[in-house]
């Protein structure tokens, strides 16, 4: 099949790349409805605070202002996981970013002017910080209640995260090497280059139409149609459209304050109401990812084969639950999954302070759980005196593996990505003639590659049309945050269907239109949305070559299309037996009883919800992958260099190099900002650094020699062979680079990021104790 | 069945109305892309004349503007019915209209300077402004040549019309009343309350996206992608997306030089390009109805029955080409088969003129030849001695009858609705009791009501998807021009789906989106797109019922869909055989395998394309309606004075009554326009007379007594028994006028409009005579 591929498996350029870098795509920022007005939000003074009053009065005479909302004036609507968090605050601000006031105006500086003119008593209380401080039984309480009233004895979300498979405390008896350690990991943030931003507006039967960015604009619909019953308004309809999307990452898996408030206003004025976010908003007011504190403790034998893992988390949710809440259900792939590991105990625990609240991003907790326990295999590999990359592959995953999770390990390319990147690396003799100062190091991931069944639904709906001139419209429901996805539909569309990538045109992002889909998450939108666009242009080839087979009078199955050109197969030099397909479609088109060709398809992959006890074939398949560094580290400074970078990944079949090399670039810079410089600094709750250059942002100077490989094990669910790769080459950066500093100068640093200053503190220490 | 019926047959509102009443609909006036541009167009100083120079020089150096285009400077497009059009002039002007030259520029006023920068010198020719002199063999030529090239030999188009039905000169022989007469009809046009515009803008691909307000999507993208291919730009895409549209009436059912001149810009600058005409550009460069000399001559036997009908028309084309160049092609509708006639000839000239050329208008030539047709039915039973309405009722169609066409009649409500005017008019006290200066007349009409076969496919393709909360999106092609096509689609919708029309939301306007149809013309959109909603609805439905079926356990057959909720046909009562559909829609989508439904569908109507001898059976049904006034006439002032007005429809069954009315009410002022006011004066090929006060559009404060008159004949092939009615009830108007003053003041005018002048002048030459 290979050999016969036409468009699958081609460095096809991204299809909207040439839009996006002319400046002609249209963001959120771009669009403008006519009467629209402009919304602003007030923010909290206080991470924890009664508030005892608000005066709009002031704010309200302003010329040019038309509307201002508080939790006073308004109908109370609670988002959130957990349903913890109303729009508007009125009781209590339990972190620096709640909203307590917003302003629609004619004009954005009018409505900034405005939000200082309101005036809000606060009676200010004690705040927590410290998530091992939130945990305690006698912490004051940051929600008294929860969403139904039932009074709240703690903070301690209940979200009892567990997972035990096989026994660990036998386990820990019989292995020879035990070794347990705690590691700490902190804020971080999307960085996405587009700020938040939507426009709401109501048709006169009160139906809601929101411009929005979200990943997830059919969940979204679902969330604002329960808005709108708070507001009064059961039973409307909810169009959520998509404007171009300057990065998701995870920052739009929930619905947000903002998109509700633009709602108020716009429900209010009558009239279209656009927010959008400043620079430092994006930094202060969108979820970042979640700090935590993770025990971990592993075992093997004296072979080498692991004996069990034991994992205790201490997650800072922050003052709300967002859908992030549930990242504990994806930290434990790695943790149940990664490598054999026949015991496993996970438990989590995630508590509200008064920090910001968390969100998903990109890896969904794999990052952080990996950082912990790709740096305990190092550790515990020295302990029993085994190279570590020899000790990956002692304990590699092989296929047809159930893991202690119950996940179902079809193709499996973890041992070629651990020998590729070792290759890369020239491991052994990097490890043998070790220059001062140099190190290397591995990581390895799992994580899902064939969806995720995280909802009661994992499914995917498209329509496929094809005109008069053999162009064909792909109408879905996946959302395209810079992945790709339009690109690899195109490319699969096409190969099914004889034609060319030019011939499909992608409709997207309007939920009137495109059929369901349940989000660009889990990195599973080229898996189920190419999986879908295989068995619609399957049933459109089917009629395309029925009605050619009645035109040449042979069976349709000995015909086929290449290149637009329907063939019979046993004679495909014989151009008596060929027709342009476009040619065709109107000759099936302007007959008796004409028709043309349409088709749909609903497609839901085979995979489970975790049950009760966290077990379940989560996805169709899994992706692995392993990266490895070689670093450089200055001890003057503490300043680490990376020499190079492997990124070995297995993406069952690369439906298009060029954009998952892309994606691997990106995400590898994005681990590596996260090993070794991102962090959003609070202070008592508050972001200190909102803007790119305090934040330390990598950008395209800080040149990493990132050198991807595509490991290809066609795995039977994936379309034409393919795994999910969004997410997975964020995950193991942290560790790998941690483990190669270690590697260099003997050092191990276990809490995000590596900063010079923590090198430096650690090389002094172990000169002390030296 | 009829009690049955839960949304059609109801007066529910037009879904769009108050979008439009409250200023929210988006026309093409209100629509502004990024970094738009401003077109202009520089039309023709002569009506005929030789173009040896345009100078663009001064116009390219005015600041501001980005290009200026001449038929010297782009690639020749070929435009028209008969290709005879080049969208920029560059040889010869034939009109005062000719496009010459046009400009683009950051402002309109900015281009509109620059036009006036623009040298053109001309060498001006004799012109033709009257088809009689055109028509003569020594005429000078208007076109040397034909598209491909080939000289003509004189200014008639290469278009025959003839239709030969029996033997007319022997019915001559047979027939003991024949009347003989000459008609005239002039120039009108739309005047559509949103003037002409779009725009259009190329992608980085060149495929090139226009919002455009044409009835014809599809045919226009067919037209577009023509010019691409004439630019250079083979085998690009082309996408049509409609704006809300300030109304049609056939005005856009060709695509039009404006849109050309815009797409050439719009290519020349890289930018999008709007062009918007002023009205008074709407007067003069959108295209009218066609002037025609109509010959008439019908017999009929002493008891009435009507022997032969002959007809021959010289029909004013203008310049160019239009689609409706082949308005004969239904002029012989009513010619061949209102009423019955065994014996018929027909036989129509078109001839280029230095007139502005004209194209499609309501009712397509029906209105020029029902004009003719009807007043002769009055002479010819005044003839014969024999009351006109009793002379109708004589020779009415009736169902069953095959027309001398092939027209197979299958319902037909002809006999109720003249009885029924009739009635309304109280016919024969009217007649006999006659009031000073106050007369009565009728008229009737035929028109295809089911669709009519003027183009390879007369198809509708519709898809439809139900969504998680039982809203259900239907994609059509259907383009709504006013007549509230969106609104009887949803009440269909909403019929078999046991839902409310609220539910259904219409997606529309966008040839990338929507499936397939042949355009909002001939009165087909309500047959052909609500036959469409019914086959897919009912595919929806089945798909909903067989889910129901397992879920409940019984025979999907024995389910039905009621106000939203599922209920066993055997016990509608029992509560515990119902279930919302909503909840088994989620039920459907939230379970294993999960599904969401959405089908789709393409309606070809069984209808037929007229022979070379211009027959068979054009229509699925044909519509048929009769207006009757009474006319007061001063004969002072010549003033008249419409004292009742009954328009009684077979409208197959009544989808709507309110909309129906709607389009009765609409078509009837436009029809008395067409009989006593409104005209187009043209003076040596120039419009005079370009706004609304001289071209005397009636308005709403000339107050017309219409009453509507619905007759139901539930068709056979028709959805849920309807015919199309968009354009009929202005058909019969004009005759039924002139036959009233007839029967008032005794005079009879055959040319259009009835002027006051005309009367007195009639009046003063019956004196001379009397």
């Amino acid at each position: 099949m290979e050999s016969q591929l036409k468009s699958v498996g081609k460095r096809v350029p991204k299809v909207d790349a040439r839009e996006k870098v002319t400046g002609r795509a249209i963001y959120i920022h771009d669009l403008k409805l006519p009467g629209m007005l402009y919304g602003k939000i007030l923010y909290s003074k206080y991470p924890h605070a009664r508030i005892l009053n608000i005066d709009t009065s002031k704010a309200e005479k302003l010329p040019g202002v038309r509307a201002v909302i508080t939790g006073f004036n308004t109908p109370e609507i609670r988002i959130g996981f957990m349903k913890d968090q109303p729009v508007l605050k009125k009781d209590k601000v339990r972190q620096y970013r709640d909203e307590v006031a917003a302003v629609a105006a004619i004009d954005p500086d009018i409505a900034e002017e405005a939000l200082d003119l309101i005036k809000v008593d606060y009676e200010p209380l004690p705040g927590l910080f410290d998530p091992e401080e939130a945990v305690k039984e006698d912490a004051i309480l940051i929600h008294e209640y929860d969403a139904k009233g039932k009074p709240l004895k703690n903070n301690i979300l209940k979200l009892p995260w567990r997972l035990i498979a096989g026994d660990v405390e036998q386990a820990k008896k019989e292995s020879d090497f035990i070794v347990e350690d705690s590691f700490r990991v902190t804020w971080v943030t999307h960085c996405c280059m587009g700020t938040s931003g939507c426009i709401a507006l109501f048709d006169l039967d009160n139906n809601l139409t929101i411009y929005s960015i979200t990943q997830i604009p059919f969940l979204a619909q679902n969330d604002f149609n329960a808005a709108l019953k708070a507001m009064g308004l059961k039973g409307k309809n909810t169009r959520v459209i998509n404007t171009v999307i300057g990065g998701g990452f995870g920052s739009k898996l929930d619905t947000h304050v903002y998109e509700y408030i633009a709602i108020l206003l716009a429900y209010r004025t009558r009239k279209p109401v656009k927010i959008l976010f400043t620079r430092e908003e994006e930094f202060f007011a969108q979820p970042p990812r979640q700090p935590a504190i993770i025990k971990i403790s592993q075992g093997c034998k004296k072979d080498g084969n692991l004996t069990f893992r034991e994992v205790d988390m201490l997650l800072d949710n922050g003052a709300y639950t967002s859908w992030g809440a549930t990242t504990p259900s994806v930290m434990m792939v790695p943790i149940s999954s990664l490598y054999k590991v026949p015991n496993i105990k996970y438990t989590a625990r995630s508590v509200y302070t008064n920090n910001i609240y968390a969100q998903a991003m990109r890896g969904y907790g794999n990052p952080q759980a990996t950082f912990a326990v790709e740096s305990s295999m190092d550790i515990l590999a020295e302990a029993a005196g085994i190279d570590p990359m020899e000790f990956r592959l002692i304990n590699v995953n092989l296929p047809g593996e159930i893991t202690p999770q119950n996940f179902k390990v079809t193709t499996c390319g973890l041992k070629e990505c651990i020998e590729s990147v070792g290759e890369g690396l020239n491991w052994k003799d990097a490890k043998k003639n070790k220059k001062k100062k140099r190190g290397v190091g591995m990581s390895s991931l799992i994580h899902v590659g064939g969806g995720a069944r995280v909802y009661k639904s994992d499914g995917h709906g498209m329509i496929m049309k094809v005109d008069d001139f053999g162009k064909i419209s792909v109408i879905t429901g996946a959302v395209e945050i810079g992945q790709g996805s339009e690109t690899v539909i195109s490319q699969v569309a096409a190969e099914v269907l004889g034609v060319f990538p030019e011939d499909i045109q992608i409709i997207k992002g309007d939920t009137s239109i495109c059929p369901w889909d349940v989000g660009t998450h889990a990195s599973r939108q080229a898996f189920v949305s190419c999986n879908a666009a295989i068995m619609v242009a399957n049933k459109i080839k089917k009629e395309i070559l029925d009605i050619a087979g009645k035109y040449f009078n042979v069976d349709p199955e000995n015909l086929d299309i290449k290149n637009r050109v329907i063939y019979l197969k046993d004679e495909p030099e014989n151009s008596e037996k060929q027709m342009p397909l476009d040619k065709l479609l109107r000759r099936a088109h302007f007959s008796k009883h004409g028709t043309m060709i349409m088709a749909e398809t609903f497609y839901d992959p085979p995979n489970e919800m975790l049950n009760q006890e966290f077990k379940g074939n989560l996805s169709c398949t899994y992706a692995y992958g392993t990266t490895g560094v070689e670093v450089e580290v200055d001890t003057e400074t503490g300043h680490v260099e990376i020499k190079k970078y492997f990124a070995a990944h297995d993406v069952g079949r690369a439906l298009n190099p060029m954009l998952l090399e892309g994606q691997i670039y990106g995400a590898a810079v994005m681990g590596t900002g996260y090993a070794l410089t991102e962090q959003l600094i609070l202070k008592q709750g508050k972001v200190m650094n909102d803007n790119f250059l305090d934040y330390k942002i990598l950008t395209a100077k800080d040149k990493i020699p990132i050198v991807p490989i595509l490991v290809e094990t066609i795995d039977e669910l994936g379309p034409l062979g393919a795994k999910g790769i969004g997410e997975p080459a964020c995950v193991p950066t942290a560790p790998a680079i941690a483990n190669a500093i270690h590697d260099a100068i003997g050092v191990r640093i276990k809490d995000l990021p590596i900063t010079p200053e923590k090198i430096l503190k650690a090389l002094k220490e172990k000169e002390k104790k030296g």
